[in-house]
C-alpha cells in the first residue's frame, strides 16, 4: 500500500521552523509496511494544498496532512480538504463553548474571535483527539482513499497520530522488528542484513542511526516466525552489542536493568548541565531507583557539595578524569546509591584551550565502590556536546552492566 | 522571485535519515528575498523526479534539486535533469581520470567503475565545484527558468550551494525583524500585524508558535526603515509583552537580564528531572551566574539537601505551594545565590490521584528573600509536562524581571 505525506505552512517554506515531522511519520508508515511515494511542504495557501492533495492522492491509498488547524486566518487545511471532497464545513458550537471556556479560565480575558475556526468539523469526518492541545486531527474514508489530518507542532502531532492509527487500513498484517546496537557501525549492521536477507525474500529491512546511542535495523515482514528467526541469528552473531529486539530506547533498558538488580542511582553532572538528569528521568518510574542529581557547575559545589578536594580541581583542572573520579565518588556521599555518574567538559563555544579544547569531556561511572573513568572528544556545538556527554555516559552504564552481569 | 526545492532520496521518503536540507535552502532563499513555493522529497524514480521537475517548474523561476549525484545505480538526477530538458548528458574524460586518481590515492586499491556516473555533465550546463566531495553540482539556465543541482550529504550541499549563488539570478534586498511575546496569544498577535500591516502595504509577516515560551512575528521588507518604524508600533502597544525584537530565544533574554542586575541563580527541581537547569546552561557563559542545581528527586533529598520540613511534605503532599516555597527557599542554603527556582510536579504517566492529577506542577520564584508560588496544570505526556514545568518558570521570571524592573 502507497502512502503520501502533505505538510504545509509558511513557517517550513519560508525555513523558519525545521520540519521533524516528515521524517517521524515516514519512518512510523514505513514501519507498518507502507511505501511512502512523496514528501511534499507547501505554504498555506488553499490553490496549493488543494493541488497537492489531488497529486498526492492520484498515487497513493493514504494521505496524511500536517498543519493549518490553528485559529488564525492562515490555517486553511480543513477548509482545503473540504472543498477538495466537495463536502460541507459543520459548526460543533460544543466544542467551541469548551474552548473558549479553557482559554478564558487559563488567561483571565475575553477569548479571541479566531478560536471559532478550531471548531469546525468536515463532514463525515472521524474526530480524532488531541490530548496536547486545542486543535483536533480528523480521519476521512472516501471511495477509494483515506486521508488523515493532524495537527503541526511535533508534540501534538505525534499524540493525534496515535488515534488516527485506531481508523487507519494497515497493509496486510506486518510484523515488524527493532534491534538497537551500540558500538557497531551502520555499514557493518547493512552488510549482516543483507547477507541474512538472501534467506528471508519476504523481509524488508531499513537501517538508521540513532544519533546518541547506534545504529539501529528495522524489519518487516507479513511472516511473524522468519522475522523471529532472523531475530535469533542477529542475536546469535551479534550478542554482546546488541540491546534491544523490540525497538526500546538504551536508556529505558539501562533503567529496567538497575531495578532487576535492585540497583540505585544518582549523577554528579557539570557540562552536560541536566541533561544526564533529564535523559535518565525520561523513563517513567525511574523514582524509586533515583533519589537524584546535582548539576555541580561551579568549582565552589563540587567541592564544598561533592567533596572534591581543591587540591585536585587545582592541579588537573576541573575538566579531568581525576576531578570525575572524585565527582562519581561524591555521589555516594551527597545521595548513598550504589551507582554514581559523573560529567565534567567544556561544551564551548569559549572556554577551551590548546590543552582542552571545546567538545573535550570526562566522565565517571562508579558502581558499588569501584569506579572507572573516561575521556571523549566531541565535536559539534554546545548543545551536540552536552548531549553527547550525556548519552555516553549511559552508553557506558549499559556496556559495563553487560560485561559484569551478562545481560540476557 | 519563486523558488521551489526538491529533494531526492528513498532513504528520505523511508523515513531513514531525517533531511534537513529542506530547511537550510528553505531558510537560505527566504532570506534571499525568494518566495518558496514548495520543499517536495521524492524516492529515487526517474518518473517521479521528472514529474516534479514539471510541476516546480510551472511555478517557479528558481529550482534546486539536491542529491542522486552519487556513483550508485540509484543515483539518477542528472539524467532525469537532462531527459526534462532533452539535452546531451555528455562523458567529462578529464574529471574522471581525476576521480580515479583520488580514489587510487586514498585508498590503495583498485578504483570501481561506478565513479564513471560522476563524471558526466548536462549539455551546456556550468559544473559547481564541490571542495567537500566528489560529486559536483550543476547550474542551468533555460528561457524561462534557473536550475540548480547540488549533492545530497548537507556538508557537500552547502559548499556546493555557496558556489551556485555566484550564477542564481537574485531578488532585490530584503531586510527582516522577529518580534518574540509572552503572555499573548498567536491570534491576538496577528490580529495587531493585520491592522498595522494596512498601513505599511510593503512589509510581508508570519507568525509562528515558538512552543514552550509563545508566538513570534516575522516581519521582512525591503524597505528597513518602514521595518524599523512597525517595530516601534508593535513595542509602544505590547511593551510588556514583548521579550525581543531581534529573534532571541526567551532563556537568553533572561539570563541576560540576570547578569545585567548581577544576580546569580540557582535551581531546585524535582518532576522536571533536569530540564531546567539543562535550559538554563543551553545559554553560552551562564556558568559566571549559575553555580549549579539540584534534581531532588526523592523526599528524603528535599529534606535533607533543601531543608523541606518533613511536616510539610507530610501535611501538603511532595506536590504543593509549600513545598515549592521551601524548596526555592532551599537553595540560598544549598548554593547561596540570589534567586532561586523550584518545580514539583507529577510528570507521570501514573503517580496522579483524582484530588492531584497527572500534569499538576507547583513552582517557586525566589528574588532575594521575596518568594512567590504557582500552581499550573498542563496538558501532555510525561516529556511535555517536564518542558512545560521547566519553561513556565522562566516565562514567569522574566515577568517578575520586567514588572520588577522594568526590562528594556
Amino acid at each position: 500500500m502507497k502512502a503520501a505525506i502533505l505538510l504545509t505552512g509558511d513557517e517550513i517554506t519560508k525555513g523558519i521552523v525545521k520540519d521533524s515531522n516528515g521524517g517521524y511519520l515516514a519512518e512510523r508508515l514505513t514501519a507498518l509496511g507502507f511505501e511512502v511515494q512523496s514528501i511534499v511542504v507547501v505554504p498555506d495557501s488553499k490553490e496549493f494544498i488543494m493541488r497537492e492533495i489531488r497529486n498526492a492522492l492520484d498515487r497513493s491509498d493514504l494521505l496524511l496532512i500536517t498543519g493549518g488547524l490553528g485559529s488564525t486566518f492562515d490555517d486553511i487545511t480543513l477548509q482545503s480538504v473540504a472543498d477538495y471532497l466537495g463536502r460541507e464545513l459543520l459548526y460543533d458550537g460544543n466544542y467551541h463553548s469548551a474552548l473558549v471556556e479553557s482559554f478564558t479560565r487559563r488567561f483571565s480575558r475575553e477569548a479571541p474571535a479566531g478560536l471559532k475556526r478550531q471548531a469546525f468539523v468536515i463532514q463525515d469526518s472521524v474526530q480524532l483527539p488531541n490530548s496536547s492541545g486545542s486543535a483536533r486531527g480528523a480521519f476521512i474514508r472516501t471511495e477509494s482513499n483515506e486521508i488523515v489530518i493532524l495537527p503541526g507542532p511535533p508534540m501534538e502531532m505525534e499524540t493525534v497520530f496515535k488515534e488516527a492509527l485506531k481508523h487507519i487500513s494497515l497493509p496486510s498484517a506486518t510484523f515488524s522488528r527493532t534491534i538497537g546496537f551500540v558500538d557497531l557501525t551502520e555499514p557493518e549492521v547493512e552488510d549482516f542484513t543483507e547477507q541474512m536477507l538472501s534467506k528471508f525474500t519476504d523481509v524488508k529491512f531499513v537501517t538508521r542511526v540513532r544519533y546518541y546511542s547506534g545504529p539501529t535495523v528495522i524489519l518487516t515482514a507479513n511472516d511473524e516466525s522468519a522475522l523471529e528467526e532472523l531475530c535469533n541469528l542477529f542475536t546469535d552473531r551479534w550478542n554482546k552489542y546488541i540491546y534491544t529486539t523490540s525497538g526500546e530506547e538504551l536508556v529505558d533498558v539501562v533503567v529496567r536493568e538497575l531495578r532487576d538488580r535492585k540497583l540505585t542511582i544518582s549523577i554528579a553532572e557539570s557540562c552536560s548541565g541536566g541533561r544526564l538528569s533529564a535523559l535518565l528521568t525520561s523513563v517513567p518510574g525511574v523514582s524509586t531507583l533515583f533519589p537524584g542529581g546535582i548539576v555541580s557547575y561551579s568549582n565552589k559545589v563540587k567541592s564544598s557539595l561533592l567533596n572534591v578536594s581543591e587540591n585536585t580541581l587545582r592541579q588537573y583542572g576541573a575538566v579531568s578524569e581525576e576531578v570525575a573520579f572524585e565527582m562519581a565518588a561524591g555521589t555516594e556521599i551527597l545521595f548513598g546509591t550504589d551507582v554514581g555518574l559523573s560529567v565534567t567538559g567544556i561544551a564551548g563555544p569559549s572556554g577551551g584551550s590548546d590543552f582542552k579544547p571545546v567538545g573535550l569531556v570526562c566522565s565517571g561511572i562508579r558502581i558499588g565502590s569501584s569506579i572507572k573513568t573516561y575521556t571523549d572528544r566531541f565535536k559539534g556545538n554546545r548543545e551536540t556536546i552536552q548531549l553527547r556527554g550525556a548519552n555516553t555516559v549511559i552508553k557506558r552504564l549499559w556496556r559495563l552492566l553487560w560485561n559484569e552481569y551478562y545481560i540476557k
